[in-house]
């Protein structure tokens, strides 16, 4: 299990097949980059100049919308993994 | 839904339809860029370093004019949305 | 109405009509951009890391001088304004 | 009146006539730009984090040093100021 | 020992041998640099304004996921080391 | 007299004469900028966000190493000073 | 003495002797510069906007690692000294 540090989060990509207007699934490259992601793991939060840590806003299992090309990507046994920092999630979908 | 974190605020883009003198309606490409749009979720708020938490300025419903090519456009179930930090919101129309 | 968000001023520009020595009276291109306007609308004020908001130090009908090509022009039912930070004022004329 | 805002000071230019050693009086352009004023208002100083406001270390009246280029030449019912940060002023001559 | 200062953190890095598909060892230039790490050393955190020293989150023992070319390289009695920023620590594999 | 503000110091240049093995004297343009001096007038200190002023840490006549190319040259009465901010300055002679 | 101000430190560098394999001593220029120095004198600390004053992690003796290209040199009394600022040094070797 990867635990994020400070206010990261660990997410999954959500990627969804492609499919054109005629039905053809569209290969990897001709795809933008996923902006959805779920949430796997969130840090323990922040510190303020005041000491208090500020919980991370988003929970595990949350599916978020995130900036494209922001996070840094890491493989863990196998899987892919993309690590943000909370200030990168744009919108929780609920 | 789409519900935004810390200061960020999502809103709809409010289009006119624009006519030339002649008449003739534009064609998107040939229009500026709107600045208007209409707030359809707010986030918590910003923390301060002093721990507390200070509620976005707006609100839902609100129409808000916005600095032009700010925020990040993200599609969602169909629709498009901006969403923008409180700081890119110039004024609320009120 | 516009209400500015924070520590934001929206303004009237004062333009005053200027001739030259032998009294041709000078199109827009050729005057230096104005640095003189009339507060409109006052947000909020800014909110410090201690929590205290600060109101801001104009008041509405106060005549300013600003920091030239500071702000954002909105135009607003068929008038134009510019959004100013208070921070682009430099003065009041009082 | 100019009345500046927050921790910035208006002041006019003290310039002294050059002579060169042959008593040749130079003109503007061959003098170095003045680094000397005259405070003639000062704002009501800049605002702490902590919500504590601190007055400005000069007093109308006072003679300055400042850094060379910094400030905003501001005219004013025909005469010339200088709009500075206090942050720009190296001293006070006294 | 190395004590390091702040919120610097000292690994060792963490090397697995690649094999290509068909079996073959790959020499160390054709693989990516290693993105893991094992703390051999913490120190005393960082200090807030407030003054309060916050405790680093990891601890000596801990396998680490860190940025890619963050931190600093050290030899010390013949081994290698890496000096990161606590901030340079992505997560903890746990 | 100059009163330097805030965290300000006003220091005069302590040069020595510089001869090369031959006991040739270096004019001034062959010799490195100095890097020492002697403070002549102190700041009241800068001021913190709690509100606190922090006296600086060197007193009139102190002799002072500082930064090479740091400060801003003053002339007053006929004499040339450096105005340096504290953090300026390296390290006390004592 | 060199008494630096606040979170600085002076070190004196510690070079070590370097032969190739086959016994030949390095000039100076074939070597890399050394990241490793004993502290001389140690600053006050820094002070905090809390206004509290933090104590240098370091003390006279202590020898440490410190990153390349980091300080300023400073020729006191015939010998050569780095002048660091505390965030310099990576570690203490202990």
């Amino acid at each position: 299990m990867l635990k994020p540090l400070g206010d990261r989060v660990v997410i999954e990509l959500v990627e969804t097949e492609e499919k054109t207007a005629s039905g053809i699934v569209l290969p990897d490259s001709a795809k933008e980059k996923p902006q959805e992601g779920k949430v796997v793991a969130v840090g323990t939060g922040r510190v303020l100049d005041s000491g208090e840590r500020v919980a991370v806003e988003v929970a595990v299992g949350d599916r978020i919308i995130f900036s494209k090309y922001s996070g840094t990507e890491v493989k863990f046994e196998g899987n892919e993994y993309l690590v943000l920092r909370e200030s990168d999630i744009l919108a929780v979908i609920g």
